[in-house]
Order: C-alpha cells, then structure tokens, then sequence
C-alpha cells in the first residue's frame, strides 16, 4: 500500500454567504487546495467530495457538478461524491487517500461543500434530523439536537460532566474562532453567554448547538515519494480510519460514550504507530459541546469524567495540555456539514506545516480529525504526522 | 495494487415492493451475497452502498443504516455512501475494488438500494430530475426525460439511428427479462407495443423508459488471491473505470455521443488488455431506450449509425452478435436507481460464472458493465473476466 501525503489545502469563509452559489463555493476551495500544492488542475485525476444533502439546493449528482465547474470534466475525470450526515466530508477524505493508496489514482482532490442558508431554518433542521433513524427516532418527534440533549443529560446524571462543564467546549471554541479569519464567528463568549442562551433542547442552549453556514474546504493529496520531491510543504496521512454504531440511539448499550469513535480511533492510534498522548493538536466534531467533551474522552485525550474539567480549566486551548479546535470547531468556524470533516483536516495539515498563523501550535509532530454522523452512526479518525 | 475478485452475488425482486421498507431489500441482497460466497457476515470489514436519493424514504446516512440492519455496525464495519445519480451504484462499486485493490479492506460488501415508489410519481420524477443541471436545466422545466428525447432527436435527425430502431432496445431488454425471475416486467412487446404507447417527450414514448422501482443488489469482493483458495466460483475484475461530462447538456460540442462513456471505456479496455470486440455479454444503461442505443456505439460494439439497426435485426439478443442486457436492463428488470448499476455487475458475474439459468449466454470470457447518471455527467465501466 502506498503512502499518501496532503500537498496542498483550501479553505472558504464559513458563514451566511448569500452573495455565492454552491457551485462558486466548492470551485472556490478546490483552487486555493491546488494552487496551495504549486500545481495546475491538469494534474489532478480524481475528485472526491463530501456533501450532505441535496435538498439543501435541489441539486444530486454534486459529483458531476464539481468536475464540471472546476473545469475537470473536460479531461473526463472522475468525481465521487460520498455522504454519511456529518461525516460525510471525513469520509469523503478517506476514499481520497484510498484512492491514492490503491495505485488507482496519482493526484486526488477531496473537496466538501455544502450550502445550507439557502433554505429556512425549520427545512434545514429537517434534513439534519433525517440523518437520525428516519423510521425509529425522526418520525417519533425526535431532532437530532434532543437526541444529544439526551446524551448531555446523561452525562450529568452519572456525574462524567456538568452542565458548566459541557457549555464550557463552546467558549473554548469561540476563543480559538477568534484567532480564525475564515471563521463564522469571531467573538469570544463567556460561559455565561453559553448558559443564559435560549434553551433548545433541555439543557442544550442555542450556543451549545453549531449554526448552519455555507462553506467549502479542500486538500489535494500525492503519493508520499512524490510529496518529497515537490518542493512544497506536506504531510503525511499516517491514518484514515472509519467506524460504524447503530443508526439509531436507543439501540446503544451505553449512550455516553461512541463506539464508532473508540473503534476508530483504537484502529488509528494503531496504523499510525503511536499513542494518544502523541497528539497535539485535534479537530473533533462538536456539532453540539456534549459531543466534543465526549469526543475528547473517546479518543483517549482526558479519561471519562475528566474532559469536562480539562476543558473548563483552558486544557484545551492553545498552550493547553492538547490544542482542541484551533480552528474554532464547528461552534464557532461553522458548520457547513458537507465540508466540516475535511475543513478539520485542513486545520490539521496547516498545523503541521505551521501555517497557522495567529493559532499555530508549537511543535506539534502528530494531528487528529474526528467527524461525526448522526449520534455517532457513522465516525472517520485521521491521523496526520509532520514531516 | 492487489487484484480483486467477485465471490459472491444477490438481488432482489425488483419492482413495486409494497410489503417490503429499503432496510429489508438492502439486508436481502447482502444477505445472498455474502450466503452465496460460502462466508459469513462477520468476515466483511467494509460496505460501500450506491443509493441515489434520501428524499425517498426521508432518511440520511443510508451508510450507518445498511451497517447497522445487517448487524455489521456491533463490529463497528465502515460503510460508505455513493452517489451519482443513475450511477451511483457503478460508483460504489469500483469504491469498493478500489478499497480492496488498496489493501485498507480484505472483504467488501458493495450493495445498492433504492425505494422509490413510496412517493408519488410527480416527486420521483422531481428527484430525477436533479440528477441533471438544477440551475441550468431543471429551473428552466427540463426534465431528464425530456433531455434524453432532444438527443434522439438529433440522432434521428442526423440519421444515426431511426425512431424504429431506437425503439426496438426495449424490445431487446423486455425478451430478456421475460426470462428473468427478479424482472419487475417478465412480458415480452412488440415494436408497436413501443411505437403506440403514450407519449411522454416526443419522441419518446412510455415504452422507451425505465420504470421507478423497488429494489437491491449486492455482491462480496475478496483479492484475488484469497478467492482462488475459497473454493466458490468467482470472477476477476479486470478493470473498474469512471468518467465525467459537463453536468448540462447543452454545454457539450456533441450531445449524440457520450464521452464519460467513450473515456471510461477507453481507460477499462486499456487496462483489462482487451477490445470490445472480445466482450460477450454486456449491461448498458437503457433508462432511454436511446441511451441503450448510444452506449452500444460509445462503448466500441457496434460503428455509430450502425447499433439501432444491429438491435433492431436482434443481434444484440441472446445468441446474437453480443448478448446486450441479459438482465432485462433497466427497462424490463427495472430500475431502482441506486441499485442498478450494482446488480449489472451481478448480471455479468453470474452469466461469467454459468449461473444465469435461461438466459445464459454460452462461453463468454468478457462481459462490461456500463452506469450512467444525468445525461452522461458520470459513466461507470468495469470488466469482469472469468477464471
């Protein structure tokens, strides 16, 4: 199996951007990701993008779509779109690398998009909620937020987190978001703000729960041993690994910690050769603060019942015991779901390249993406080392 | 890049499966797959699922709920969405050879699925219809439907075919699927039957289309190494290409060929080593029986201006000069979109296999599998060979 390398990345601003179209946006990112590598768009030869959903613009075949305006599609080039609700950029990754490692591609772009503002707020809650079971939770009354409400409530009912705890993943993440000229929201908060926002879903708040934005992120990925002789900065993917748990929450043996992150994280630490203590820096899905503190256990970071402290007492934070969300996570950078998974491992390879700017975490030798489908149906962990 | 075999199929019933959700049809097919493999379930370790639209059932993250309803996700097995419109099942499954080509997977399951008449015709056809150009085609009142009737237009127009011979591809799909067990239509029609049924764009007619359907598709690929020591009849795959076009059909020089087609077919006989002449058996995408028509002449097997009369004279039916759509194709086996392009591929492996029952077609080393979304925005091509 080959190795592969990030060679280049893009990224868009996040946020409510009325004034661009999908298809402007995913163009947009692809040619920062390509340009960023010193290559030309005649060099690439695969397309993979994570998108969520086509009701957001009415538009399937978002494949065909991105090879078109990007121009690829004059070379025939094959694209690939690839979904799994909030994973679906994470996954989207993985296929890049695996195209790459299989032989069967030499240069792949992996793009995500997704244009949700498009629509009224109440039809985009209804996509997002059908990435729960359609059958079993969505037609029972059941949103995807009062299922992670769900989750939090539980967490405090066996004493893993507080509720101070939990609101506390959203300050650390508008703090960082502050330091991010892409993000959507560049306003640091207080755990106050958190707490006295309106109630969502008992006991989430409105700033427990990641907004809907527009977006667009990209990387461009070689073999490893073609990386070395560019003359570019690159990094390699030591891991990109991906793990399933049932669609639905109540079919779980536990609710408070994801097995589909465990699984993969357990499989990545492994390929990758280290241990989670060697990370520096990480990029976890907090689509809601219950699920980055669960995250951050999870993965191995902090054991359960000690994220919440460690994040409410700034471990989390640039100069932290690890460096969480630098890029503001979903909170606070947005959450455009298509192009959430692979923004993170954008982040990550800036990171490692210390192009990071006002956000740059010394030193870091290893990186971690986590995103998440649904209440962790579906769950990607990739692991990126500096060279 | 390690080579991969097919070891084992399953489809449905396809058709209007009332009594039947997409959980059941998609643990169905998987099921015989992995059955007719002489395995187990617990040896998988990876899913790639084609399926077109989670406006169907309203449900997301089809990936989480195959890998959870075949009991794969208490083992935490990845599984993968694809999706490019009518090809998003040709899609999974090259995901899927590549997964196993790249050494990532040691045993895939590549089902698809599609549950499409649990809506109402007019919303079907609106999902359809997305898998061509929403801002350029769709928002204008164009239809797939009727995008497919301009081209025969202007092959009729340029004499490359008649509306006779277009018309006679459902002839030749419908008398194979008489003879197919799981074909939603098992009634073989005459050229008047197609002539003098309704119109629906001129100058296609009912007849000249693929119904909406219920149905899945699976198969199971192992090395090739490992399957030659199962002890199970398999195929190799000798190539698994993918193409793309311009999503809009009025942006190409020539709408009367497709060249995703003639670009993936180019790519998969270079690689398995062979020329169209040394195909046998084929399954081409006769949503359109004019799409039928134009695959025959873009794929190498008959000289444009030439395939309408070879079909029409009933060389491309069993016996003829290359046995076309077996199966029924899309028109009289039916066409549950995300499941099509995978159940070719189950057509083709069990015809190389000498399992296709009446329908066999006698000696054939070669068969190709041809999957087309939009109109020919993304074009799948793989070549299965027996061993």
């Amino acid at each position: 199996m080959r190795e592969v390398a990030i060679v280049g990345t893009g990224v868009t601003k996040f946020g409510e951007l009325w004034d661009k179209s999908f298809r402007s946006i995913g163009i947009e990112a692809g040619i920062k990701a390509i340009e960023d590598a010193g290559m030309s768009g005649s060099e690439v030869d695969g397309i993979f993008i994570g998108n969520m959903s086509s009701r957001f613009i009415n538009q399937q075949h978002i494949d065909a779509l991105i090879a078109d305006y990007s121009g690829m599609a004059t070379r025939n080039v094959p694209a690939v779109r690839t979904e799994a609700g909030g994973a679906s950029g994470g996954v989207a990754f993985r296929q890049g690398v695996m195209a790459v490692a299989s032989g069967m591609h030499e240069a792949v772009l992996v793009g995500g998009a997704e244009k949700m503002t498009d629509l009224d707020d109440a039809s985009t809650a209804s996509v997002m909620d059908s990435t729960a079971d359609a059958e079993w939770e969505a037609s029972m009354g059941l949103t995807l937020t009062s299922l992670y409400a769900m989750i939090a409530r539980r967490l405090i009912y066996e004493g893993t987190a507080t509720r101070e705890e939990i609101a506390s993943f959203a300050v650390n993440s508008h703090k960082h978001g502050a330091l991010n000229p892409n993000a959507q929201y560049k306003s640091p908060i207080t755990l106050d703000t958190v707490l006295r926002s309106g109630p969502v879903a008992e006991p989430l708040n409105v700033f427990d729960c990641a907004p809907y934005s527009d977006g667009a992120a990209a990387v461009v990925m070689v073999p490893l041993d073609v990386a070395k002789k560019m003359g570019v900065d690159y990094v390699k993917v030591a891991a990109a690994c991906q793990a399933s748990d049932t669609l639905a929450l109540f079919q779980r043996e536990d609710i408070t910690t994801f097995k589909a992150t465990t699984s993969a994280a357990k499989e990545a630490y492994r390929i990758a050769g280290i241990e989670a203590k060697d990370i520096s820096v990480a990029e976890v899905h907090d689509d809601y603060t219950v699920g980055g503190i669960m995250a951050l256990q999870d993965l191995g970071f902090f054991k359960k019942g000690e994220a919440g402290k460690a994040v409410l007492e700034g471990q989390a934070e640039l100069g932290g015991k690890i460096a969480v969300n630098t890029s503001g996570g979903l909170k606070a950078r947005g959450y455009p779901v298509g192009a959430s998974g692979v923004a993170q491992i954008v982040e990550i390879a800036d990171q490692l390249r210390n192009k990071a700017d006002k956000r740059q975490v010394a030193n870091a030798k290893y990186g971690l993406a986590q995103s998440v489908g649904g209440t962790g149906s579906a769950v990607t962990v990739s692991i990126l080392e500096a060279i």
